[in-house]
């Protein structure tokens, strides 16, 4: 063995072992991914992968997704290896409070972590997004000797990430799209966690990946790296996504549980991983041993990945003189700053009794939108006519035609899900995704990941209640909305009107470190009119009082969302004929409405006004918190019914008359 | 033509029909599948499908899907044609308030219809679960010379339920396990909302299905009955399941919309309806039009069925003289019905402060369950080690082996979800499925059918907090309790003991219209001493006074569900060393307390104790109904973080402390 090449599996013995110890000092965490895959990691980062651990957020990086999340102590050891600001410490503090290596890798907490995994199939899909966002940028930015945006996404992908739906959507797409830059390397390591995969998974991955228009290729022993090496240049030479079988061993080293399930998810324990040590030749007086030959040549990732980003540097100060303008967008797209005042502008909607549905003003102010930013770029999952999404000025984004921002998802909405958070992650874009409300029960995972994450990924989510109509119960969301108001930092907005639509989209790309869930109608809404009712701005404060009716001291307080404001108005007039004063709050988002001062949530909803009624066609159960224990909801507890909507308004209490005796009941 | 053919031709026709009818008078629906796939619904349901319309639960008829459910009318007519109990009445009212013809098919509502579909990919994982009940129950139950159960499950798939991700899922396991009595008729009609599936779905259909380990056979006009009929054959001879990729025209006969997207979800206009009748040469001055020869025609499926089913029943009779106990059996199962008293002798927890984790007992629970019930089947989305759901008398279902009890998922929630539903809908078993809660939400498509179709599936989520511990945010449900009950119909259980494990598993089973979730925690809890606190049977009422502490009227009421249960008995019983009255209530479940008379509610939750605190480790949101605006609630409004769970319940304030200071705070 040549002294380069006993350096070389020193080094992966080093990812090895370090991992290893990372997870026996835890006490907790999965070995045997990082033990498998640990020539696999050296191998794409050594000789690959362009990055600068100074500066994780070169724009020009290939991206590192670690889709199966729980070997997480494998981009730790290499987070530190290669020189990013993570040090040897943290490592030693695995899974612990307040430490920066969590169980599983979370954006945003670690330096250089590109993704949060965990959940498996969304690093996968995030995966996709990000070499759309690739391919659209270099389309959008690159000139004619200038090659600003250049760039490959690669990934370690398992068999849990194989075996999940979301995973499956994503593949099938990216095949579809082409997107070369992508470089999947399958841990095929034969182990799930009840025992091996010949127990529930013996589909022909490699054929599945070829079905889908990947090229297949395959390392048949994943700890060679020349291997390893090969089939990463022929994958970066061919047309299409790429997809490495690398044949792994899990836990490799481990000398009872190598192989074996036992090698998932626990600690070797101190003698087998002691016996492990021994056997490759390894310290075993020392955890967390890192020689000073082979900190040094994995630190040549950070020497080297200085002058990678110089050069590119260089080539992007000239790109800046030859194209002073677009240099200026792509830097201020990077870095996701938005345009000054970017909101002016956008279309005021005039008062109308008749209105229109929020998804077709949504519709309106997208596209407006897309005029003035043009990083929004986004699809829908199949539902593009209905949810209204379509970018007019623009075209599909497709193979040919990289320059588009309209997507087609396909029926694919989980697969969505994490495509647009992979365009989050990977910036220069405000990327959103799109279906029936009733479908985000199909892309909750990757809803979550984005609140988690902090991406400003944008929902649209349209045919919001039973006023969906004939479509049925199957299609009517009931506790949807509801549901998505409990995911932590997931911003939820109903608007009212078109107006509130127009503030509902400024608010949504405004907000930089969360997801936002945009809740539409499919049945018109009357647009309110402002000059007699209070300005649509107050949905910037999540809650806001349309009018006080009557002249006194408000007897009553209604409240609603969305389609069920203009309920409440009329009701609230009805009311103030019979001589009381109502209060009426448009309502059209609960977490804004809780960010804001305690003052203002006083002066909305006086605590002196004990007799409340909330109307929204959704679930009933949550409204306590704002009309109490004696308060009155106007709400769903049941399915819905196919019928048009009109009849199921009726037939379900929603009717000025119910409201307006609902609110005569309390008083 | 000979007359035959011709008649076969106007029954096709005449389906066609009646759904593009069905959709115009609604003015609202689908025309293009059932018009594009009429043959193939002709083939299957008069030459293959073994039903008996007079008897839709004959235990041994084959199983119909329509998974792509957008094209309803298609199966209503079929349903009514071949002489359901649904009258051309019925589809004339297609859509409406109070019709059996609602926008998409719902399981219990109309007769013959065995599965609710819509969302897409569902029925398509519906239909591997009733072929793997099919597989266990003919491993049970039949006898040398007595084939009792032997049916075929048909599914029309559509290009939207191969793009699912949960398709995906259940195709593979599929594959995997086997299942030959699938017979897939794939609706390849090369159309999707957004138009051609070249936009977004261009993988190859055929190659993806042979690596999933389907027999793959190809129609290459789906309106040809023969070519159909010929690959049904070949595909019941095969050992696999099999996939017949079927080329078909969307909305055939739409002279300007057949074969584009506009055929899809709108109603075809009366004009292009009447060319397209014209064209066909059908009557064009009645609607609905059903000749005499065509409905005899169709007819006959009944009179046939009926035979069938006599001589299913002859053989019953056999099979019942020689294996009476057997046939016992087989008639309890596939009605149902539990064995008197079945739950007598579940094991009784001693009282343990150490305890055991809820996941512990209820694998004990599951296994005493298992050799009472031997219909209780089902497993984990490759979980099972966690979940502790494997039944240790039992070994896995595979293909070598359909007697085994214990299903490996793979990791494939929501497939998983789609198969038991689908093994509750085919009847004979009590299945069952498990992940950690966390992952409820890859399944919550399932989840949600589940409850709309009056399921008796158990869910069975485990980790179900913070508790989890070390693997961190991405692993620790927050919203996921909260979010789970508000899905109308699922009943939502979290057990504080082993006792109320035990009880938790009794009301799960005892269910029988409608899912239930278990939700069940990673770490210890104390086994309550039962006879210092009340029985762990008031489970059965939702919520239940644990004690009343103190010896006056409660000053202050505490609740909490779960792991929190051990920390209000505690700082209650630090409250009454304070001199105070306290009453601590156990609330399992929301729906179950929900049920109960307002009496029995009003005596638990006293509306004279206004002072209440709520304790969980979930989402407060939620919790104001049932300690008001100005109760204190004790729960999660973040993600948790990754750390050993005792940690984490401290720095999260879930300790008798926190609780203990908190009631003071409200008193």
């Amino acid at each position: 063995m040549s002294e380069n090449d006993n350096l070389q599996q020193r080094a992966i013995k080093t990812i090895r072992f370090l991992s290893a110890d990372g997870v026996q000092k835890a006490n907790s965490g999965h070995p045997g991914l990082p033990m498998g895959t640990a020539a696999i990691a050296y191998t794409v980062w050594t000789r690959h992968l362009k990055i600068n651990p100074t500066n994780p957020d070169w724009p020009d990086r290939d991206r590192f997704v670690l889709s199966g999340g729980h070997g997480s102590m494998l981009l730790y050891s290499m987070l530190y290896l290669s020189g990013f600001d993570l040090p040897l410490e943290e490592l030693k503090n695995f899974r612990q409070w307040g430490s920066k290596t969590p169980g599983h890798p979370e954006y945003g907490l670690t330096i250089g972590v590109e993704t949060t995994t965990g959940p498996l199939g969304q690093g996968l899909a995030n995966g996709v997004g990000m070499a759309i966002a690739e391919a659209h940028l270099a389309n959008e930015f690159n000139q004619p000797d200038h090659n600003i945006v250049d760039h490959s996404v690669y990934a370690i992908v398992t068999d849990g990430d194989l075996m999940e739906g979301v995973a499956s959507e994503a593949a099938s797409l990216a095949g579809h799209l082409k997107l070369s830059k992508l470089i999947y390397l399958y841990d095929d390591n034969h182990i799930s966690i009840e025992g091996s995969t010949s127990i529930a998974f013996t589909e022909d991955r490699a054929k599945r990946f070829e079905a889908y228009g990947w090229q297949v290729l395959r390392v048949d022993d994943g700890n060679d790296v020349e291997k390893i090496d090969a089939a990463i240049i022929a994958a970066k030479k061919d047309p299409r996504p790429s997809f490495i079988v690398c044949h792994t061993t899990i836990g490799f080293g481990l000398p009872t549980k190598q192989g074996t399930e036992k090698a998932h998810g626990e600690p070797p324990g101190e003698e087998e991983l002691t016996k492990a040590k021994e056997n490759a030749g390894w310290p075993t007086d020392e955890k967390f041993f890192v020689s000073a030959d082979v900190l040094e040549h994995f630190r040549k990732i950070k020497t080297e990945g200085a002058t990678k980003e110089k050069q590119w540097q260089n080539s992007f100060d000239a790109y800046k003189k030859a194209h002073p303008e677009l240099a200026a967008e792509f830097e201020r797209r990077m870095t996701g700053k938005l345009p000054e005042n970017w909101q002016e502008g956008l279309k005021k909607f005039d008062p109308d009794p008749k209105g229109m549905a929020s998804r077709i003003s949504s519709g309106t102010i997208i596209n407006e939108i897309a005029e003035k930013l043009p990083g929004l770029m986004g699809g829908s999952a199949d539902l593009a006519p209905s949810n209204k999404t379509w970018i007019n000025s623009s075209k599909a984004f497709q193979s040919d035609n990289p320059g588009g921002r309209n997507l087609h998802f396909g029926v694919r909405e989980h697969g969505m899900g994490g495509v647009v958070n992979g365009m989050a992650y990977h910036k220069g874009l405000i990327p959103f995704g799109a279906t029936f409300l009733i479908f985000s029960d199909y892309m909750r995972g990757a809803l979550r990941v984005s609140a988690i994450s902090h991406l400003p990924s944008i929902w649209v989510f349209t045919h919001d209640s039973i006023g969906l109509g004939e479509d049925g119960p199957t299609h009517q969301p009931v506790e949807h909305l509801m549901s998505l108001r409990m995911i932590p930092n997931l911003s939820v907005i109903r608007p009212a009107d078109a107006n509130e639509v127009r503030e509902a989209w400024i608010a949504a790309v405004n907000r930089k470190h969360g997801p936002t869930a945009l809740i539409l109608s499919r049945q018109n809404l009357p647009t309110i009119d402002r000059s007699k009712y209070a300005s649509e701005t107050g949905l910037h404060k999540g809650a806001y009082i349309i009018a006080d009716l009557g002249d006194g001291k408000p007897d009553i307080l209604l409240m609603a969302s969305g389609s069920e404001v203009d309920l409440i108005i009329k009701a609230g007039e009805k009311l103030q004929t019979d001589g009381k004063n109502v209060r009426i709050v448009s309502f059209p988002s609960w977490d804004i409405f809780e960010a804001q001062p305690q003052t203002y949530k006083d002066q909305v909803l006086d605590p002196g006004i004990k007799k409340r009624v909330a109307v929204e066609a959704g679930s009933k159960l949550g409204w306590e918190k704002w009309v109490g224990i004696n308060g009155a909801i106007v709400g769903m507890s049941t399915y819905g019914a196919s019928a048009p909507a009109e009849i199921l308004f009726k037939e379900f209490g929603f009717t000025v008359e119910n409201v307006y005796q609902t609110a005569k009941g309390l008083m």
